[in-house]
């Protein structure tokens, strides 16, 4: 039985897509309910720039509706879409365990933690056009590979394809260009949370990604929960973030309990490979939100901030196949018996959140086999 | 006098935006002179969607327009936007000069061209939130830096504030993800293109771009012309681009001449202090197309594909200030006898573009004081 309680967007016998709120295996038909306009969009992203008070009572009036045993809809009968339209994607850096682990990998002569990482919250931004809904089946991707034991350039189908386990904010209410926004005002600005699945390519992403960072190797997709969690329903999960050596410059430094202790986990084809707690995470979100517009930056309805790949510090914990199987030379061993350094096609790939009582959108997807372009 | 020709958005006395076209000093209202629905949008892109064919006859049709004596708008009475929703903003990395000079200056022990330099064009996601229209201010960004020869983090307005002259294409009709877009395909989807100053906190950029490339150093602000020029009007500026060694993979040979003959100036504060050309680029605009779809990923009408800055290799045409400059050491002398190692408070920045006949939009901006956050 698949969980997630949450915001997101459904459609009945291909009528226009509608905001639906779901509840284990129905699905509350907002609009319909007489909650408003507002859920008669296409997307969560009107409803999202409303802003906080009317998140909270929208999430009172469901309390009430349900409580009166208002009509959910069979999850069976509803087709579910990408819930936001998506502004900006920004993906970070933030686990401390899984940023050493990929420096050991990717610069294996140099110190694995750069400089600057214990003091700002290293992130770059991402393809938004490619944000995928849960569900969404993810093309092998070809692209360019140049191992330093390689003479020459290839070119081919990435043979090193894997996953990044993540959690990410969404931005309900924007700023304005010029203003940062002070990591006090968070819960003003987010509506929520959604599971991260970005798809990263190691072989291209290691070729491409100096000095400007990774590209090709992340942008083919990043796939996203149907359900958008509102931080109200997980109150009760707020749990101190681990302690921060050197301690952060002000701006960074926000007071109360920011990190989120909600348990994931990561099934491949079958088997469950990884289970951690984001509880983990160095930096916090506010902490992001508060360094991404330091500079002025603005921020918009729909922005998405994913965490980076969430790994703890024990072997079975990490949440990528890179650090599980150690760069591929310590294949996983399957249910089945089978093992992977990779993933490999028809390989599905589920990560999964639970907060206390609470489940969190699922993330699904399966690898297509790769459609490379003929002239290559 | 300020020339551009092209496609943008402008009002009226308050009135809902709609699209126009500019030439000289006037604009023809396009929905007023009935040329379709698809004019009295808030922004180009459902015209941009429409495709090539109704670009082109849009264009003839504009053209009978103007030789028959339409009446323009003059452009002192319009007040004009932001001319297209931007979708993802990816911003390459595509001048030789350019690349070479950067990596001098920010890795002084290494070799200035990266391995992968010469094999693909290298790009990187920029902020699409954070794209503005010619003539928004440039408030200063704050933020962190620390150079080699600090102690410690500092936190404050950046230092080495500095501008980055760069031409841009626009996406008008999108793909369909896992398929890549050939070079071939290029006019197919590409409807014109844009000046672009990419703001770069050189600060910023250099404490925090280790390893997944820059974020705040340039998130804070992009300048784009008010005035999209089609493609079809610069027909006869496309000449050979430069000799490419090594000979690029199959999937990044297109045939004919790519390279855009636009020349190009840069003025700071009344005095022009670089002129160069675009054609002088190593990676073109339809490789840099065929580069970024190679993976399987989408593109969408709005996409922004920038070029990177574009320097040449004499004195004098560098198309940012830390070339011009060399780092600081070196500053350049204004025409009332200031000089600028970096950007000042209240300097003005206009980049212009010449293809033959034609003007492009001009950019413009003007630098703010930081507002750094207090707690900082």
């Amino acid at each position: 039985v698949n969980g997630g309680v949450g915001f997101g967007v459904f459609s009945l016998d291909g009528d226009e897509p509608r905001v639906g709120f779901r509840v284990g295996h129905g699905v509350l038909d907002l609009a319909g309910a007489g909650l408003g306009d507002v859920f008669e969009a296409t997307s969560l992203n009107p409803f999202l720039a409303l802003g906080r008070s009317a998140w909270e009572s929208t999430l009172a009036r469901i309390d009430r509706l349900v409580t009166r045993g208002a009509e959910f809809i069979p999850l069976e009968q509803a087709t579910t879409h990408l819930p936001f339209v998506v502004g900006d994607y920004v993906d970070f850096y933030s686990s401390l365990e899984h940023a050493t682990n990929l420096g050991r990998l990717f610069r294996p002569d140099a110190e694995p933690l750069l400089p600057n990482w214990r003091h700002l919250p290293v992130g770059y931004h991402g393809r938004s056009g490619t944000v995928v809904v849960s569900g969404t089946p993810v093309v092998r991707p070809c692209g360019q590979t140049k191992r330093p034991s390689d003479d020459e350039v290839r070119f081919g189908p990435t043979r090193r394809l894997d996953i990044e386990l993540e959690l990410a904010f969404v931005v309900g209410v924007g700023s304005r260009l010029g203003e940062p926004v002070s990591g006090s005002a968070f819960r003003d600005h987010v509506f929520g949370v959604v599971l991260v699945n970005d798809w990263s390519a190691r072989d291209i992403q290691a070729w491409e990604y100096q000095p400007l960072g990774p590209f090709l190797g992340k942008s083919f997709a990043t796939s996203i929960s149907i359900w958008v969690t509102p931080l109200a329903l997980l109150e009760d999960r707020f749990v101190a973030a681990p302690a921060q050596d050197p301690e952060p410059l002000p701006y960074l430094r926000v007071r109360g309990d920011w990190a989120l202790d909600i348990e994931l986990e990561v099934e491949l084809s079958g088997t469950v490979v990884s289970r951690t707690n984001a509880r983990g995470l160095y930096w916090t979100m506010p902490q992001q939100l508060a360094h991404a517009t330091v500079n002025g930056a603005s921020i918009a309805t729909g922005d998405l901030f994913a965490s980076g790949t969430i790994s703890g510090s024990e072997q079975g914990s990490e949440g990528s196949l890179i650090e599980l199987t150690r760069n591929g030379a310590h294949p996983i061993r399957l249910g089945d018996g089978s093992t992977r350094a990779f993933l490999e096609d028809d390989d599905e790939v589920i990560l999964r959140g639970r907060a206390g009582e609470l489940e969190l959108g699922e993330v699904r997807g399966t690898i297509l086999p790769a459609r490379c372009p003929r002239n290559s």
